[in-house]
């Protein structure tokens, strides 16, 4: 097993190992906690792994209420935020209670966000199942729900206790799972470790068929490059900001499409896309590592365009991202592979060419 | 006007005044906000100083969005947060635009709520309109939202920007609302500070009578207890359950009275005089202290006894009190007027009893 130790907040461990989620229980028994749990996960982990991860916990002398929210993006909002909270009070939970979330990036985000609120504050543990879990989401405390107009528009930073990542989870993983997971792996070489990037797409065969050699040693690298990030900057006051690459063109994708058509890291796929042309025709990207980042995502089967959507359309999303500030969106472009940076003060009509090549 | 300094987060200022509303426009102009702001208060306030708040406002350059909320701690809910989230969504509010809370206790923590979770949070004015919210809930940075299981469940720590108490809006206040906040001016006198205690014995007709040099003078002397007490301990991990003196027997009495019965200063009244009585009995409270106690609430028309309900429910409803951990209930007994503590491992019967006294 793997650790990977996070300075924020009081510090804690990413563990990352091969079918380790049998041993969550005996882990979660050095934190002090309360009996009283409660286990988050949806409908197709649960059935996947709920009782082993259940077992687990039981035998290490916790009493685990279990509650599964339905599958999909769709369901991450307040109403599925509100069953949780019925459960957490109809477990009786106290404020040393884990919140446990396994599962992928939904199933984290909502059961972070509850432990972020529920009695002002529970400790979390993230159980990712998903690649993208793995190495993004369950990493940094970013917790939150989607509102109507946009996505992760409610929510905290609340760092977990314990993340605990099992590679062998994702044996079961959907395939297009596997690769909306890669998209942030690629994302996360281009922003900050060239070496990572020329990994991936010289291991793209094997990766893709999830070896666990491969695979496992993507995310290690993976998750270095977002700890990394996020200890520097744990409130994105700054250069957190790099890690959004795509995700601002992206998220007006998703919303534009309803969080429903394309997976998030298809939708951070498109957005990668945009941002390299445009840092390319703003003289900033060479293109040689415009070609490089272009190949890889769509060798990986990533969507790099042909969205049918306007550009219009998708700029208007942009009014509702977290990162317009003061009517201004930065965006961050990619200035080579393994670099990225915040622009400021880019032109509408510069914005609407980048959108305009995935319409 | 007084300045209070908060050393919490970047630190803040408590600004206390007559006749303030009309500056809080200009006095926003300091923090490098955005234009838009959410302008959050109840129908009554609105009614009575919403047009005031937001032409000051709009004069310094602010956009404002105003949302009038339902009166009443039975809406302070995630139903109305949700109102509220659609607003700020509506609005277009970016991370540097503030939510100004204009009222009570129930706007200042549900628009609080919204402040610490929108876009993970946006700066919070607090311009408390009540007694209650001007010495007790607009300070600290303690936010949420009730749960049908409990009071304030579902919260979050958000210290505010700036809090801005205009006493001029005492003179509108309700009697009983006046009342309510007077029980936790009295309680800061018990906990931590005996001359504010004999000043609101010996003062209380002025102060009842709202009298402007009397009120301000307790208003200020007991926002110093409690900045004392939050500076620290912030997220209470320990000194900081003293303020909950009251709160804990208090709570059930409003739980199992679903909110409407009591406000919320009557039902810590109520509180304040079971765990003076256990405490007396328990051989620590002095028996005159316990009688000075007794006799300011009931001369102040609070309430110390003859609820109806019964001990038996009333510990029920303490399961879900956030203060309970692991199972224990830790209640907060005063030592002598000025001093009180943290109690753990009473006996269920002790605690019946002091029930009992409030039956």
């Amino acid at each position: 097993m793997e650790k990977v130790r996070v300075n924020l907040g009081p510090g804690y461990d990413i563990c990352i190992g091969e079918g380790i989620l049998s041993g969550l229980g005996p882990a979660l028994n050095e934190y002090g906690l309360s009996p009283k749990t409660l286990l988050v996960s949806n409908s197709s982990v649960d059935k996947l792994y709920g009782d082993k991860v259940s077992r687990s916990l039981e035998k290490a002398g916790f009493t685990v209420a279990r509650e599964v929210i339905p599958d999909g993006e769709e369901h991450k909002n307040l109403q599925t935020a509100s069953r949780l909270f019925d459960a957490a009070a109809a477990a009786r939970l106290d404020r040393r209670s884990a919140v446990v979330a396994l599962g992928g990036g939904v199933t984290g985000d909502m059961a972070g966000f509850v432990a972020a609120t529920y009695l002002r504050g529970l400790p979390l543990v993230q159980a990712p199942t998903t690649l993208l879990a793995q190495v993004d989401s369950s990493i940094g405390g970013k917790v939150a729900v989607n509102h109507a107009r946009g996505k992760n528009l409610i929510g905290a930073f609340h760092q977990p206790l314990l993340v605990w990542s099992d590679l062998e989870t994702l044996q079961t993983l959907p395939y297009r799972e596997l690769l909306t997971g890669l998209a942030e792996n690629i994302k996360h070489g281009i922003i900050a470790d060239t070496s990572l990037f020329y990994y991936i797409r010289d291991s793209l065969a094997a990766i893709l068929a999830a070896s666990h050699a491969s695979v496992a040693e993507m995310a290690a690298r993976s998750c270095r490059v977002k700890v990394g990030v996020v200890e520097q900057d744990e409130l994105e006051q700054g250069l957190r900001a790099v890690l959004n690459l795509g995700h601002t063109f992206g998220h007006a994708v998703e919303s534009v499409t309803g969080y429903c058509r394309y997976r998030h890291g298809e939708a951070v796929a498109l957005g990668i896309a945009a941002a390299s042309r445009l840092s390319h025709s703003l003289g900033i990207l060479p293109e040689h590592d415009l070609k490089e980042i272009i190949s890889l995502l769509e060798r990986a089967g990533l969507p790099v365009s042909g969205t049918g959507l306007t550009p219009g359309e998708l700029y208007e999303a942009l009014a509702y991202d977290k990162k317009v500030v003061a009517g201004e969106i930065r965006f961050v472009l990619p200035v080579k592979i393994g670099k990225a940076e915040v622009f400021q003060g880019l032109q509408q009509e510069d914005i609407l060419q980048a959108f305009r090549t995935v319409c």
